[in-house]
């Protein structure tokens, strides 16, 4: 055997051994978009991005001046697994004050962003082979996380008719006869659809009656341009709530996310934090406590107008150049389009108004294999001014 | 059903189902040490910590100021699920200059501290049921981690004669007929043991060999009182190898690390990466740029000294107190030490030491099942003056 002390990785052995977990995750379409993007504008062209799932704003302004505070004394050193207990409690009181449901700190988690209170609540939930249902179109990440956890994922189809939501009926007549088990996210990605209280509060309560797990993914919640979303929280205690402080709070880059669990999921899922990630990243954490200011809000509210003023924009200007938007985006910021009149395969436009008009988007492929070929998702976030020369240049592309 | 819309996680359902993947994680001794700890150090008792496994020096100076500097523009996004760019060339040169080794950067991963570099590499390694060898007494978390990723952990039980790690002799006798898969860690936590240089050689080439998968955990890698440890990527380019930021460069709260992978995996990763985390806190990424400046070395090698006085004065203190360490702890900041001399129970001890003297430590059950009752774990974690405080105590406990 050769000893390449100075080689490092160039070996001819080392080949990748099937039947590993990572096996089962596709790799997002999204990322050759993003490569050929990159591409073309290393070569001088143009490009606008609507591809991007993340809020083009700043982080608010008293979160970095927390931060800064916090720095000055260098003590950047763990929480507790489940986080700061002050910003566990600031957190409770933001569910008291904005849907008048009391949660008491011991149940709120903090984590690595969203991602990290999904792989909490999915180790403390899933046992192997377990099948778990999930609205298809949804977010990709969810069937890739219940795979590396040895999970089964269950694609539900849903369309405009069910708002683009599973509902309880659906997850009746999905659930293969096993304590039901499902993901839900309202606002949407990639949909931005908002889904009906009524529908939340029937799914929640038809989870518990069956001794179910119902998670549900509030981590758009608070970018709403019409009715604010409900909680899964206002009708029961136990679903498994998911946020983040990365979307409405414009904090991508911080990581930082929280998990709500049922009273009798504690002490299982503080275990769980305390193994696979120690503590959420602690400046962060401090930060944060400065998002739930007075002058936080008020940006942030100014920041949900501005995304409210370019969906109308988007919006209308998609549906002109003949696209449908069969249900109204009202949350998130994201627009799935149904191009089906404009084409027979969504990929294959997102490939050409990339090459042929520098815009990005992303294809239906990424959120399922329900319909995808009909469907582009559109991301508003960049401002008015961009999204009309993304327009412009599709208007040069598909007429209309 | 009843709605309980104010009294949300208050219900009598919801007991946690039985057969997740959150029932194979023991919960940790040290934590009940640590609750017992608070609540004497409430009464007003005074508690020494020695079971804390978490420098005690602030972040250096530079990283701060790195901090600070690039939060004065606001602009905290994800960075690429695989780290910042310049991040990862800063390392690749980290790994010239140290171990004269070539590591391109695309091998190398940023990760939400050594735990998501853990969570990486299992998912990209393992399959259902697949054997990993641990050394035990070792670090607890890896068999939670394993088993998270329904992998099968398997204990080697080593000893002194071993120094207390795994060697390739060892893991052909526990291979169980399997392709081998090993995760080692030098410097060792518990035993703070530093591998032979030649044993890790043999290892890494022995796993090459067999075409197996070696995960060599670097993360106490410059925490060394006498020979500096080798990398495993010395021997041979298709080990992994997981690193941090936390103990060395002293960032814990950071929240960061990383994980070098053998080249035929970098896209399997880069996928789990994605998914999984999507990026790795990126304030920590940019202030940790500043971590490899010369000023921060040389507060670096300044702590290092420290350690190690503090390390030569616990071990000749503990000895004289009827403990035996029977190998030189060379690194970590830890120290195994057998105290069947004075104890049938080294839980017992734990106990009694924190609820009489109020010196807290942590009893070797958290580390595994081989003859945890013969031995505790001491972290110099804290300076002399406090460490002398600690022996006196003791003394006073256990005579000598």
């Amino acid at each position: 055997m050769s000893r390449r002390q100075h080689e490092s990785g160039e070996g001819p052995v080392g080949a990748v051994q099937s039947g590993c977990l990572a096996d089962g995750i596709r790799p997002f379409q999204v990322m050759e978009i993003l490569a050929r993007a990159r591409q073309l504008e290393a070569s001088g062209r143009s490009v606008v991005h609507l591809e991007i799932g993340e809020p083009d704003f700043p982080t608010p302004e008293p979160v970095t001046a927390a931060a800064i505070r916090f720095l000055a004394d260098g003590q950047v050193r763990y929480t507790p697994a489940a986080g700061l207990p002050e910003l566990r409690e600031r957190i409770a009181r933001f569910y008291r004050d904005r849907y008048g449901v009391t949660v008491a700190p011991q149940r709120i988690f903090l984590t690595p962003g969203a991602s990290g209170a999904f792989s909490l609540v999915l180790a403390a939930v899933l046992s192997p082979g377990r099948r778990v249902m999930l609205a298809d179109p949804g977010y990709p990440c969810y069937s890739n996380f219940v795979r590396l956890y040895s999970g089964d994922p269950h694609a539900v189809p849903v369309g405009p008719e069910q708002d683009f939501h599973l509902n309880a009926a659906l997850c009746r007549a999905h659930g293969g006869g096993e304590v039901p088990l499902a993901i839900s996210a309202s606002p949407s990605n990639p949909t931005g659809t908002v889904m009906n209280a009524a529908v939340l509060r029937e799914l929640v309560e038809w989870f518990e009656a069956e001794g179910g797990v119902f998670i549900s993914d509030e981590i758009y919640h608070g970018l709403e341009y019409g009715r604010r979303s409900a909680s899964a929280l206002e009708f029961g205690g136990n679903a498994f709530v998911v946020n983040s402080f990365s979307k409405y709070f414009g904090m991508t880059g911080w990581r930082l996310g929280w998990l709500i669990v049922p009273e009798a999921y504690t002490a299982a899922v503080e275990r769980v934090a305390q193994n696979i990630f120690i503590s959420a990243p602690t400046l962060s954490q401090h930060a944060a406590l400065a998002a739930f200011s007075d002058q936080s809000f008020a940006e942030l509210e100014r920041r949900r107008r501005a995304f409210e003023v370019r969906r109308d924009f988007l919006w209308e200007a998609l549906v002109k150049l003949g696209f449908r938007v069969p249900v109204q985006p009202a949350g998130a910021f994201y627009i799935y389009a149904d191009c089906s009149a404009l084409t027979e395969d969504s990929a294959e436009l997102a490939a050409a108004l990339l090459e042929h008009e520098g815009v990005a988007v992303t294809p239906g492929k990424d959120f399922g294999v329900q319909a995808p070929e009909r469907y582009l998702r559109f991301a508003y976030t960049a401002d008015v001014p961009v999204l009309r020369e993304a327009v412009e240049r599709m208007r040069r592309f598909v007429g209309g």
